[in-house]
């Protein structure tokens, strides 16, 4: 282990150069990574997480940034991770969310990272959220995750925040494909923004339509606010629900429990990569090649050979 | 092992009430699904795998129809998959474009099957891979999978077909969103589908624009064509082009580079899932459980426990 200590005390008293080089070896996989995420640990658990996610084109990012701009104003320290999982291959278009938020970007209260997964599929849902926990122990209050639509990574981080919003704008209401989208089931609310647009009022009221459908979680049922974030419209009534819904989660015990699922998932996400990489050593990545051609021949199932790996890996 | 020689028997011939059987094990995890994909793979590796993937109304479900009804009357036996990963919590909505296929469902010719990740989220993709094997089994010679968006499952279903279709309209051309959603690296050609909107060449254009600044993967350049899919036109020129892929795999030897990458991804699988349910035993389940307290009070770590449980599984 190489983190130096003074690098740690760094990050825990907030520097931004520091903080910004500790998520970058996260997101490259630095073989200090997971020393130092173990050296912040009990400096984190003060920040709260709140998930911001929705279609493209939504104003998620408006709203994140005068959400940000709001807690500014209690002088509370804000993170932002702006999680872009539908361009594992593009590595990171975040050009145009990155432009609206360059009056935040401005302000030493608010730490903002782009994250996307360049190249390495997967796997960004768990850097986003040891990003979450550096941010957490660099000592934001309020760390916000910004993701796009709805894929297993959104519904990862989603399951790693306090608080999930989801933004949709009137268009989407009546529209079948936002009930499928699963962001039913992962909102502890819903803002449909850009709310002065027509038919806000009739996506406000399908919306609460399914809602009256489905079985409440945690005993919580979600509201459906509006906003027209580029207005600056509605941002307090959000804020306002964002810790109402803190509250609940609190007197309810609801927040504990909610942290130990996210532990509980962090280790096994922790044992499964380790249990990966033990496995595929050079022997048996040598195993799995010699096999190929009796594969396609039909001699051997890719069954029969993953059963002789498991097998030589239990000699 | 109790798979029935008889039920494979009535598989193999291409029986539809054994087909719909035999994914239904699949997706339930049944315990006997592993031994009968087992006795099938030897009868795989025949159906040739289309991908059709885009967003939302883009049309892809009308394209797979279409296609479907051009294969029959080449006398080829279709199956199609729908998957939807967006609705891992609503149990498949799938409801929409179900109607919309209902022309080919009568065809006995045409095996059609909607799957969802019912609130087991993850292993949609592996169960829609399993899914078309059955299929590749069953005699069907082509197997169209559609997919909605582009998350971590369309990604994992496109590296698990021949030929990858990205089906797009005019609207989303020009759209900084359909470049940043990682379909251009997906994409064996693009579809611009309801061409007869306003639009259409503009669309084309940007995508042949950003397309020009890729690199070609294993030698191929994916064109753009387009289609109204809704009144039958394109279709003929998206099989044919289908096809023209197709034999440039085969002259190339990709094909085989192909199928060996996607027998790697599915060992790999396979033994991901048999050590981690080995690992997770009721001992150190409860082990886990029993370290909650310590980590929430920070008198240890996530960490910690991730070392000691694989430390207890090495024992």
């Amino acid at each position: 282990m190489s983190v130096r200590k003074e690098f740690v005390e760094s990050l825990l008293a907030g520097e931004r150069l520091i903080i910004a080089r500790a998520i970058s070896m996260v997101e490259n996989e630095h073989p200090d990574a997971l020393s130092l995420l173990r050296l912040l640990y009990s400096s984190t658990g003060n920040g709260y997480r709140i998930g911001i996610t929705g279609p493209p084109g939504a104003g998620k990012s408006t709203i994140t940034n005068k959400l940000a701009k709001l807690y500014r104003t209690e002088n509370k320290r804000v993170g932002i991770i702006a999680v872009d999982p539908t361009s594992p291959f593009t590595g990171g278009a975040l050009l145009g969310d990155r432009v609206r938020m360059t009056d935040v970007e401005l302000d030493e209260g608010v730490f903002i990272r782009s994250m996307a997964s360049r190249g390495s599929l997967g796997g960004l849902s768990k850097k986003a959220k040891e990003a979450a926990d550096i941010l957490d122990a660099s000592g934001c209050d309020i760390i916000l995750m910004e993701t796009v639509g709805v894929g297993q990574s959104e519904l990862d981080i989603a399951r790693a925040t306090d608080t999930t919003i989801v933004v949709l704008v009137p268009e989407s209401g009546d529209s079948i494909q936002a009930m499928k989208a699963g962001l039913m089931e992962i909102a502890d609310f819903f803002v449909v923004n850009k709310s002065d647009r027509a038919g806000a009022d009739q996506a406000v009221l399908s919306i609460n339509m399914v809602l009256n459908f489905k079985p409440k979680r945690d005993g919580w049922r979600p509201t459906v606010l509006q906003s027209v974030a580029n207005d600056g419209k509605g941002i307090d009534v959000i804020a306002q629900k964002i810790n109402e819904h803190r509250i609940y989660l609190n007197d309810q015990n609801i927040l504990d429990k909610k942290r130990d699922e996210r532990v509980i998932e962090q280790i096994r996400e922790l044992v499964g990569e380790k249990l990966r990489i033990e496995f595929w050593n050079e022997e048996r990545k040598r195993l799995l090649q010699s096999k190929l051609y009796e594969i396609n021949t039909h001699n051997l199932t890719p069954y029969d050979v993953a059963d002789e790996l498991l097998e030589n890996y239990k000699e």
